[in-house]
Order: structure tokens, then sequence, then C-alpha cells
């Protein structure tokens, strides 16, 4: 190595902390309530005669100490051990798989299903794999973080449209689809920082017209939407096949995790030997296929969970808004968010709830426009609805001031 | 919508199978040995005297039906049920997350430790969180794919230097380092396509005479190189700190799934906060942190299986090399492949194995070089000797054409 003047540069150490500034250290020095580990949550209020109550878990359809779930969860670890050991193109492969891939197509009425290990990394992957240079992706201004870095993570271009706002998304369609080869559309099924959906009737209408693709991300809405869980197309009742593609996770109803994408036939076939994100990743561990397994049988078996579901979203809503707080465009299916006026409010209500054995907490600076910072409240089928009117108590009376609370930094 | 004179364009349909041709699919469609359910394999050698041999997963130190990796997954599902039901930062965090991170720091050398949902996600976001349009990265021409997508997925620049060839990047990083504000230097501890490992006290030297940063990634080599499996620095003796940035994963070793990072404190820190494929993907499952952190907890407790695996490796690879067969440039640890001259013939050699019950796929279309196809072997601390010169013997004689085969299709 020949010697030479360096310039003066900082160290990895200075520019992450520079980095962490800029992304808002100083609130979280403050005392955050951030990485609160639920276990010892359950432990604090074991002796509250309320106890402990989650409203910050996407376990729809309370599935997640399911006895089936779990039962299927401990004959996969005795019979297949731990772990898939490889891609499943070249030795992770089991029956189990192919059994979860198959059920989920017939419920879903896709063609056919590809499993992934992380819905994260098959938005990712996905969106980078169909489109080249001369394509072009359309997403809404909301959409997933794992949808966007896919959508930036190519040489296509990429342009977002306004939130739900088909008419803007209309008229770049109109404008630009003939300087394009593919175009592809990405929108969710449920936005899960908003608790609103698409108007898929009009979307699909849309697309055909221009001759672009539609992917629906139904991470919060396979499980939640339509009278039988079956998603965004049951809600409106659309026949599924008219979607390009739809992706789905595993962690959320299915109660395990994991992505998956649903397709014709002939689309998932070439993805499962061509899609890096799935032929270089290990294939799902067995325990992990197996409780999603065991969650969609209930969700097939037991469609009553849905309706649960609704029943007590809807309570929320209702209650909420009787209340004076602000639920902005959710429409009471699996998710409603509250908005609040600032951070510091935010912060305080959930920190009320949290004393109170709820948790619920705040999104004030990542996932959200800094000035719409909310708490977003999950809902299960298992809730009771008492649990569900107490939390709206405590919520409105801590933004209306009269359960003022020191925000204080949560243990870990 | 306004009706206009559309261009015939191809179906989706029509794009999927036309890529599928372009990626081999006339290879795939002549019969393919790929998505093989391994638990077919079990049962159809199930009364074989030899029995089914897996030399396809890495499951290095043979701990996928461990009994405290399995009591381990039991008792998980039991305490905390199936899936983590958010992400970590708001909701999926639990007491035993914190605990595998603490303890694989400790184990690793590292300031701390932040895990992941998938191995492939972490090398994509975190690459892609690092840099920014002033920034390069210098990445080996042999690493994993999710290595290049991270690479390509930013508006940094991105260059590959020849594989191992640490001229090739001096040179680079002489000519370049100073048109750029960080350079990123990426390389694997262990090439799970080759067996090889870079020099890492040269690497190691020479980004810190350039101020570039580097980043290991440690899939394949933790649990495996260094005498008690610390990986590439153990290895080495170079002190871990030296490292800015490594990357693992608990697939491999840890017999689980998932990926984690391992830098000084602060880093993690900010990664904790910050990196979107943390913050937006859910935490992992209890099972797979209890069955990851039993692993490394006997990987801990028996560093003999490290040795036991070597033996193993060095076994094969002194048997292929006495054998006239070619394993390239392996080093002898966890995974020798073995080069062919033709798809036809490494197809041939792997079905002639297949037939004895020994399963090890082989590598022609993806992830290897087209010319260069191959055999990949995988070792564990729990093969039997006389399995591995089995293997050796059978694929000796298949490739010198005293046992020709028909290649069938794999049962799906």
């Amino acid at each position: 190595m020949k010697d030479r003047v360096k310039p003066e540069r900082p160290s990895f150490s200075a520019v992450a902390e520079r980095r962490f500034r800029l992304a808002g250290k100083s609130i979280i020095e403050k005392g955050h309530p951030y990485f609160v580990p639920v276990d010892k949550l359950e432990q604090k209020f074991a002796s509250d005669p309320d106890g402990y109550l989650s409203l910050a878990h996407y376990d729809y359809l309370g599935l997640s100490r399911n006895p089936h779930v779990l039962a299927a969860g401990h004959a996969a670890i005795d019979a297949m051990g731990s772990g898939a050991g490889a891609s499943r193109l070249v030795g992770g492969e089991r029956s189990t798989h192919q059994a979860l891939e198959r059920d989920m197509a017939e419920f879903l009425g896709a063609g056919d299903v590809l499993a992934m290990i992380s819905g994260y990394l098959t938005n990712v992957s996905l969106i980078n794999h169909l489109l080249g240079p001369r394509d072009l992706v359309l997403i809404d201004e909301l959409a997933h973080n794992s949808i966007l870095l896919g959508a930036k993570s190519g040489r296509f271009h990429c342009e977002m449209f306004a939130h739900n706002d088909l008419d803007d998304l209309e008229q770049r369609l109109t404008e630009n689809r003939d300087q394009y080869r593919h175009v592809l559309v990405v929108v969710e099924g449920l936005y899960s920082m908003d608790g609103d959906i698409p108007d898929l009737p009009r979307l699909v209408a849309m697309k055909e017209a221009h001759d672009a693709w539609l992917l629906v991300d139904e991470a919060h809405s396979y499980g939640v939407l339509g009278a039988t869980g079956r998603g965004l197309c049951e809600h409106f009742d659309i026949d599924p096949s008219r979607v390009e593609l739809s992706v789905g996770t595993l962690s959320k109803s299915f109660v395990s995790s994991g992505g998956f994408i649903c397709a014709s036939k002939d689309i998932i076939s070439w993805l499962r030997f061509t899609l890096p994100g799935f032929v270089y990743s290990v294939g799902l561990s067995p325990t992990t296929v197996a409780t999603a397994h065991a969650a969609l049988n209930v969700l097939r078996d037991e469609p009553e969970r849905v309706s649960r579901l609704k029943q007590k979203s809807r309570l929320f809503l209702d209650a909420s808004v009787a209340a004076g707080l602000n639920p902005g465009d959710a429409i009471g299916e699996a998710v409603v968010p509250l908005m609040f006026n600032s951070p510091e409010q935010t912060m305080m209500v959930s920190q009320t709830l949290l004393e109170a054995g709820i948790y619920a907490p705040p999104i004030v600076q990542v996932g959200v426009p800094k000035d719409q910072p909310r708490i977003r409240f999950f809902f299960s089928a298992e809730h009771r609805d008492q649990d569900i009117l107490r939390a709206v108590d405590i919520a409105a009376a801590a933004a209306s001031g009269s359960l003022p609370v020191q925000i204080a930094s949560a243990d870990r």
C-alpha cells in the first residue's frame, strides 16, 4: 500500500451518529415507547383484574394461541426438526410447503401460490424481478416501505400517485402509458396505517383499459376483508383472476411468518424457478409452514371469526367517533388509527393506555407523515367488547387532558 | 375511461412464458432434479440398509434434530404461542429477542447484534440503507445474490472486483476512492458455491489504508471457520472490531431462519430504530428465536462439533482429489463443490447419487457461471466417514462413465 495524504473523513460511528440524529434520536433519548417486551407486559399486569390487553398485534383472527395452531407447531418440530436447511430449489423442499401453497391457492381462488421467507422481501424481490428499464411502476404514495424499496430498486421508472386517488392514477396512465413497455400499478388491500381500502372495481377496469398489470398487497386484508376473509376481491365481489398478482403474508391472520404470491399457474411456475428472493433464500421452517397451514384451516372452517373481527373493529370505530376521537378515513376493518394533534399528545395517550394495561404504541416517527401522528389499534376476533370500550374511554379521557401523565421510557 | 387505439401488447402470461424460456425452461421441461421433497426421500430410503444421506443441507453442526433445539422449540410454542404479531419496534418485541442478540454478540465478539426476519433481506436492506448517491460499493463478483440486489438497489455506484482478487480490489480503491464519500467493500466469509475464503488480513489492512468500510457476509462461516466456529476473524486471528459490519444467518449453523447484523453498539442502535427491512418487518417468531438460541448454546458448549465438521469436510475434499474429481478452490470447510464438464454430466452424477439415497442436487442453471456446473456438497458434524467416502466413490464412478443413468424428473 503506498503512502498518500488522506482527506479527513468521519468514522463510520460518526456517520451513524449523525444519521441517527437526523432520524430523530433526540426524541428517542428523551424516553420512548418502543421495543416494549410483551412478555414483560403480560407479567406486569398478571395480577390486574382487567389484565393485559394487546391492541398492538395483527393477530386478527385470534389464533396465536389457538390449540390447532399450537398442536401443528409441536407436531412439525417432532416430524421434521428445526429449519428447512436449504433453498427449496436445492434441498429445502418438503411436501408441507407444497400442501400449504395448494390449500392457500384454493382458499383464495388463485391459480397457484408461492411462499416466501419474508413478506417484506416478497415485495422487494417481486417488483424488482418483474420490471425492466422500459417499464413503469405506479405506486400509491402510502404503500408499504417494502413496495417502495421494490419500486426504487431497479432501473425502471417509478411514480407515486396520491393516496387512493384514482383520478390521479388515471391521469398518469392516460398521459404516460404509451411511453413504457409494461406498467405495474401497486396498491394495498387494506392500508395498515390508515385502515382504508382502494376502490378495486374502478382500479381493475382502469388497469384493463390501459393494459397495465395490477399488484395488490393483501398483507392486512386476507383473513379480514370479505364475508369469509378472502380479501379485497371478495369485499368487492371481483373475480380474483382479474388481478394479475396479489401478495399476502403469513405473519398476520396466519400467525406465523413469511410472505406469499398469488398468480396464475404459469406465472407462479416461472417465479418458482427464477425469482431471486425465493431461489436464493432458505425455505420456510417446518413449524412456520405448519402453524400457518393450521391457521388457514381454522379460517376456512370457522368463518364466524371474520364476522367477529368486523364487529369488534366497527365497535371501536363507532365508539371512538362518538367520543370525539378522530379515526381518519378508517372503514372499521381490523385496524383503526386515532389521529392526534402532536407527537407529544400521541405519546401521552399511548402511555396512559399502557398504564392501564392496554398496549397500543404510538406511530410518531416512522411510517407516517410527520404531521399525522397516530395510535394504531389492531383488533382480534378474540377481543371482548368491554375491553374495546374501556380503551376508547381511556383514550378519550387522556386526549381531552383529564388524565395527564408523564411519558416514561420503556423498560428494556 | 375514454376510448383509444391501443397498441398490441403481449399478455402478462406471455411475458412470463418468454422470460421463463430465456431462463432455461426447456432444460426444466426435459426433466429436472429440483424441488425434491426431502420427506419423501426419507420415506423412500427408509428400508435401505444405507438409508437416506443428505449432503444438500447446511445443517453444519448437525443440530436440526438436536434434543436441546427441539425442546427449546416446543417450550417457546407453549410459552409464547405462534408468531411475533408485529414489528419489534411497535409490539413484536420479546425478552427472548434481546437475549438471543446479547448472547450472539458475546459469542462472536461483536458490540451488538440486530436479528432480522430474513438473511437475504438483511443484505438488501442494510446495503441500501448505508449508502447514498456519493458512495461506492465494491463487491466480489461471486457474492450472494442478496448482496448483488442490495448493491444495485440504490442510487450509489456499484463495481464488482474479480473473485478473491485483492490486487484488483486494491487497484479500484487506489484509482477511485477519492471520488466518493463512503466506500463499502463487501465479501463473504465462505463462498457457498466454491467453498473458498477471502484473505481477510490483507483485506482489513487495505480497507483501513483506504478509509473504506468492510462488510463480511458470514452466512456460511459462523459455526464453521475458526477453531470454535466464530467465523472468518477467528480463522485469521483478526480482532472482529476491525470489521465494521458482519452479517450472519440463523438458517445454517443455527438451524432456524432469519439473518443478523453484527456491529458496534452505536451502529446497531441506529439501525435498530431506522433500518427499513427491520423496522417494517415482523419480529422473528418465538420458536425461530428459541431454536436458534438453543443451537447457539450447543455450539458454544460443544466446540468439538466444529472440529468434527472440519474433519468430515477435509475427508471429502481429500478423497475427491484422490479419486480424480475436481473441487475447484475449495479449502475443505463445510462446503465443497465438485466441478463437472457439462450440465448433462453434472445432472447425471447427481441423479446417480440420488438413486443410491445420497441427496446432493446439481447447480447448473442458477447461482454459478453457466460454464462451471457443479454439485455442491454440504457437510455436517453428524455425518459418518463411511457415508462420505461412499458418496465420493459413487460420484467418481458416475463421472468416469462407469455408472450411466437416465435423468428422471423429480416427483412433485
